[in-house]
């Protein structure tokens, strides 16, 4: 499979890697504690790892932007106990096929649908973080009928990841001047690849909250999977352009655990370091109650972002618990 | 299924229509020679009809912009004699759930995914007219392995509905000012409904072409049953916004049959009144044969653009010679 998940998907059929001229192919991977698959979902070849026994119920990982199946390996290796689980690379992410121009949630929420109907084959429940969160909830409204038994949202960036969001802080007010400096100073497909001028410009941006995040001397390997096009594409608000986040939540068809992590309003500026704010957070819970779905909130203002991978055993206990009480 | 065909997709669950202050639900509908039916497909209840034989070959049928399902009516009958045939209302169309801020390539092809999956449920030979054929043509490269057969493109569109197009006249150098008309005078859902104003506005409007169209008094069936919010997509170029046709066209994995009918470009602006230019047509061929498949081209400059409905005989007798030589 290794043309098909090399970043050619875009174009007439061309033997170069994707990121030529001026950059190196940044696509070096490393091995992992669970073996590693591939699925051909027609536009995407969809790379997976697989924990776990087929007679336990069927859970779905997501990763978030940034991070590949592999931010769930702790995770998975507790989940196994109790779950037959999947963990996915999106298309952009880790070993699954590049798409530039077309990353979209829409998109990536029908791989989805295409990767339960075809790989898992039987109902599952979601659980994605941060970007993989509005994934799992995108899944939740739009699945086909009777794919999920319910959605786990963790610490999911909703309305705070759009550029003309209903409530609270837009992508501009949130995270997204990192994405924006991943967009301009690696490029889309890498192509610009210019790490040591991200970090000049992080610490000299106007958003403050880059000084907060440390920059490691190189890449490191999760960034090095990733596509910066996913950065661009929600910089500039093309990957939620037909997908306003209250018309998904709004007709949530499951229901949904929502895990919300550590947040900070900076009081000066009115900006969202986090996730998601409290009043973002509090529309959630009324559009997916409006839609009559139960939805469980759990704040965790001491949690990471990524707590499946910072706190795995939390996570897990979490998640386990609240799917034991999902009806078969 | 009433409720769910209601166009009462956006939101929490309310009881009023879709269209209400102002104007009257546009959606009567009028009974058919064949039986329709729904299939539910998570987002979209899809409506549909069937015929001919299930020891046949499947054939998918997909209606252009402003058209229902019916418009195959005539052909339907036709081809059943060599086909199972199936003949779908997308999104905004006829019967099915109007999706409001939802109208993409994308999603639309996707809804076609779910349905050869699900109700189809073996490789078939998808034809669509116009904007069908923009999705025939999507199908063609991104449905699932296996999905597809061969791809029929009835006068497809390509690069003319688009705002930037790689090649040739965009939307607004074509059909775009009727969308536009669509979008302001019926509105959204037909929220605005002003039939006559439209007249009115065409009489006058700096597109001439509008002059070469009929406006019948009162608004036509097939009107009646669409979504005017599809021209907004179009117009504003939302609905292939993450899919711009040459990305799509580059990577087509089946055979292909492209049917080009009446065109003329005005020789005082260079605009186009037809679907697609002589020069966009090349662009399709090349791009298609550069992807590794074979694509017949068929130039019929004398054939209406709806020839499916137009000449019936004619339309069924070219689709059924080009597919009787397809791999099974």
């Amino acid at each position: 499979m290794a043309e098909s998940v090399s970043g050619q998907a875009y174009g007439a059929p061309v033997e170069k890697p994707a990121a030529e001229a001026g950059f190196h192919d940044p696509r070096s991977f490393v091995s992992h504690d669970f073996e590693e698959h591939t699925a051909d979902l027609g536009e995407v070849a969809m790379n997976y790892a697989v924990a776990g026994s087929p007679d336990s119920p069927a859970l779905l990982l997501i990763p978030g932007q940034t991070e590949s199946w592999w931010g769930f390996e702790k995770a998975m290796a507790l989940l196994a106990k109790d779950f037959h689980v999947y963990a996915v690379d999106l298309r952009g992410q880790g070993r699954s096929t590049w798409t530039p121009g077309r990353y979209t949630l829409d998109n990536m929420g029908n791989d989805l649908v295409r990767f339960i109907a075809t790989v898992i084959k039987r109902p599952v429940v979601t659980s994605g973080c941060s970007s993989g969160g509005l994934l799992s909830a995108w899944l939740s409204a739009f699945a086909l009928p009777g794919q999920l038994r319910g959605a786990v949202y963790e610490d999911p960036p909703f309305f705070s990841s759009e550029t003309r969001p209903l409530i609270g802080q837009s992508i501009k007010q949130s995270i997204g001047p990192l994405f924006q400096l991943n967009s301009v100073y690696l490029g889309d497909q890498w192509r610009v690849g210019d790490w040591e001028g991200m970090r000049k410009a992080a610490a000299t941006h106007w958003a403050p909250f880059l000084r907060m995040i440390p920059f490691p001397p190189e890449p490191p390997q999760n960034l090095k999977e990733y596509d910066p096009e996913w950065g661009r594409a929600f910089w500039e608000g093309t990957v939620a352009q037909s997908c306003p986040h209250e018309t998904l939540l709004a007709q949530v068809k499951v229901p949904v655990l929502f895990t919300h992590h550590a947040r900070h309003v900076f009081p000066e500026t009115g900006n969202l370091f986090g996730a998601i704010s409290d009043i973002q957070a509090a529309k959630v819970r009324e559009l997916v109650g409006a839609a009559g779905q139960p939805i469980e909130y759990v704040s965790l203002p001491d949690a990471a972002h990524a707590m499946h991978n910072a706190d795995p055993e939390r996570f897990a206990t979490i998640v386990g618990d609240w799917a034991k009480h999902l009806p078969a």
